[in-house]
């Protein structure tokens, strides 16, 4: 299991200053959408100067426009860029495509698809999919039970949402664990984002 | 009708250079996606700069995190913000209510929206609701069929996707026709934005 920072609600320079602080104990960096929709692509490209051996995701949450939006995400030094499993699969396809062509990964957001769009998203082996509960849906609808997800195995797995050091502890616990776990505010709004992301990392072994 | 001018795939200068062009045809001013992904709230402050008494769009397509992001696109001087109708009810909820908070609007994205989503949207009925063939789907599927929706009476209808002056020409004529036409290329990759501009005005009268 790997871990992804993701950085949002943050100016550049906290976010790298967070970043310094866990650098040791993650091993993915992730743009939050918050960021680039705040700062445009310079949250990616200051993020990857920072950080030039890190992967770098670009959650850029694409939804149309595919070929432009992932070529920005790329040419400003992202490796991985997200686009939404509800968009069109015309949408989806040129993503795949875009990013095969760059030598880069899509993550494939799952946040609110039906049952018929997973199916359909499912044929995309290369990519990485991510199971989402909604910041939205945290706050609001009170929904927090990432831990009762399972995997299609064969595919690659990230899960997002609210995770924290007790929530983590289910997931390895359970017999089908992703390849990633994202964590946001859990590490960033942590008085010691270091600590905590060592704990994170001294948890999933 | 009102004319919403789209600016996508420009720099801030020429979106703003085309903009003063076309500037006495048009009634709203997009900023598309694709600004804010590459500049970020740059992008909607420097156009509401120049143009201090149009209504500006900000294009932002929310999906999550919809307070900081309605809040981000409103204090850098939109007008009205754009939610993705495939988002969780929660999500829109929120944005409605802060744009109710602001004094301003959302505009909800039918994009790809099941007709389940659509009759839960439409108790919404101080939002703008957006019907939009996806630049990915005019393009790759060839979808370019506007001209054969009917708009829910009541509420206030925006229409997007791929308009010519040729394709304006069957909305006029059908018996339902939407409050605003969101149009971008037919003008932004004109030769003459402001002559293409001024034809558009004339035929919607």
């Amino acid at each position: 299991m790997e871990i992804q920072l993701a950085l949002d609600r943050l100016s550049i320079e906290e976010a790298i200053r967070i970043t310094r602080e866990a650098e040791k104990s993650i091993d993915l960096i992730e743009v939050g959408t918050s960021l680039i929709k705040e700062f445009g692509m310079e949250a990616v490209s200051k993020i990857r100067e920072a950080f030039p051996n890190k992967t770098i995701v670009g959650d850029i949450k694409t939804i149309d426009n595919a070929i432009y939006e992932f070529d920005l995400c790329f040419n400003a030094g992202g490796d991985i860029a997200t686009v939404m499993g509800v968009s069109s699969i015309h949408t989806i396809d040129a993503c795949l495509n875009t990013a095969a062509k760059h030598g880069k990964k899509a993550m494939i957001d799952l946040l609110n698809t039906t049952i018929e769009q997973r199916v359909s998203l499912f044929q995309y082996k290369e990519a990485i999919f991510c199971e989402h509960i909604s910041k939205d849906e945290q706050e609001m609808a009170g929904r927090n039970n990432m831990d009762k997800v399972s995997f299609v195995p064969s595919l690659e797995w990230a899960v997002a949402g609210g995770i924290t050091i007790d929530s983590i502890e289910n997931m390895i616990e359970s017999e089908s664990r992703p390849h990633i776990v994202i964590i946001g505010s859990a590490i960033t709004k942590a008085d010691h984002p270091g600590k905590i992301a060592a704990a994170f990392k001294e948890i999933i072994g």
